[in-house]
């Protein structure tokens, strides 16, 4: 079982800078920080278990942003291999944080934090809530106590 | 009424070049050109009467790129006023085709050329026919002998 | 002059959304934001008498984002034109902050508010300072009193 | 020694679509398969032993993109597993040719093909030659026999 300590479970996914996600200071541009963590919460899903997409198919349910936060610590470079990690935050049937950290994969040398906050919808973006199976996937890692089996983190 | 030498109708919109749309060269993205192209699109559209999004919302019909083409004579750079100008091709009830100029607003310098094939589909992007009230909108503009009436070209 | 209590000064400038820029949610995609908070900070520039652009290419000072935080607050779609109004919150020769609102541009509704921390550096992103006419042009709207900076305005 | 009866010599490379890569219709934005033929660009050059980064860096010498054009088979959707195959066809040291299929890994079905040009520049977008170091590596896959350039293999 988890402690209250332990640190966060963190899915792990790598890509690798595109020409097209540098802009004319010859780094990358910062809004694709935000493309990135969502690249994280894919991979987060997948690793959970679940494909995202499925939840939006399948269940009738989105989760739409409500907020999105980013600190840059250190600019990435075209052809730099980036290390996305991703961890689910508090989740409750109405609303999933998760917590980002953007690496260089070769120095580990940390680029950006963030956090992002998503309230579950209809396909209508109308307030909805999340499905009990899918509830307990998102808390099992973020919930300390829960006895659910963990997954790998990356 | 206009003849077959009349050149093509076309609507005009201008841009400001964003930040976002440059790369490490210093100039802009050269993707960033079929985004250009559907902005030339909508603004077509709207020039003819009718948003893009009512075919969609309304009418249950989709123009799904078939093929697209881009020829690049000049940079763009940051912070340039772009013109896009944008005619309607030839066109059916089951595929429509754009011409574009892209040009420097301020130097009249041509920096594009391109078009694009679109096919009309419905929502699960199947083959469908376009409503006639439509193809007449398209086609006369790209039809000469056509007898509807023409809307402004910008 | 200016009060403490007067509002920011606000540059505004409008666009329209972009096909590209939705997701399969049928709504903006989130990234995008930040796009139109970089749209808005070249118009705030222009609207205060210069091109950003100046300041790279003229100067050597780039400004390099150290921080973004956008809270969404209704979903933006294709077509919608979009009000981005932006100002300066607090400036000094080495950290320049913004804020942004952007509204849909027709019911004034209010879509999302956010910030953005940027640092000051030379072309090889090490940190630098701000030419004195360049940060009179930031403090002017931001600081009327020339006083001790203030907090961020947001 | 190939033949010219030989099929070119395609690197391959494997990407997830992103969700920032879907657009309303549920499908992949048709000017994200230009990014995707770059991320196959930067992936043939690595499989031929530089990084096209270097190129710029080091040599100062730049691909600008001349002409660029993709047919659209089959749509890609959001997890989509993608298999981004690139080609060299004809290259000089003025002018260089690729090639691109663009298939969906699992299942195999070919999604887009596509060509670019581009045009050797220096770091201010005028015409350059490319170091004979270097064109030997474009031609050694797409020029087997050594003999006068062929035309484009697509």
């Amino acid at each position: 079982m988890r402690k209250n300590s332990d640190p966060p479970s963190f899915a792990e996914t790598t890509i690798t800078v595109r020409y097209a996600e540098t802009d004319q200071m010859g780094i990358v541009y910062y809004a694709n920080y935000l493309v990135w963590f969502e690249v994280g919460r894919t991979a987060w899903c997948r690793a959970r278990g679940f494909p995202y997409g499925d939840l939006e198919a399948r269940h009738g349910r989105m989760l739409v942003v409500a907020e999105a936060h980013c600190r840059y610590k250190a600019p990435a470079r075209y052809e730099d291999e980036i290390l996305i990690r991703t961890a689910a935050g508090s989740a409750t049937d109405k609303v999933i944080c998760f917590v980002y950290e953007i690496l260089n994969r070769h120095s580990r040398q940390l680029l950006a934090t963030g956090e992002s906050t998503h309230v579950v919808t209809d396909r209508e973006c109308r307030p909805a809530r999340l499905p009990a199976e899918f509830l307990k996937l998102f808390r099992s890692h973020s919930e300390p106590t829960g006895k659910a089996p963990r997954a790998r983190s990356a």
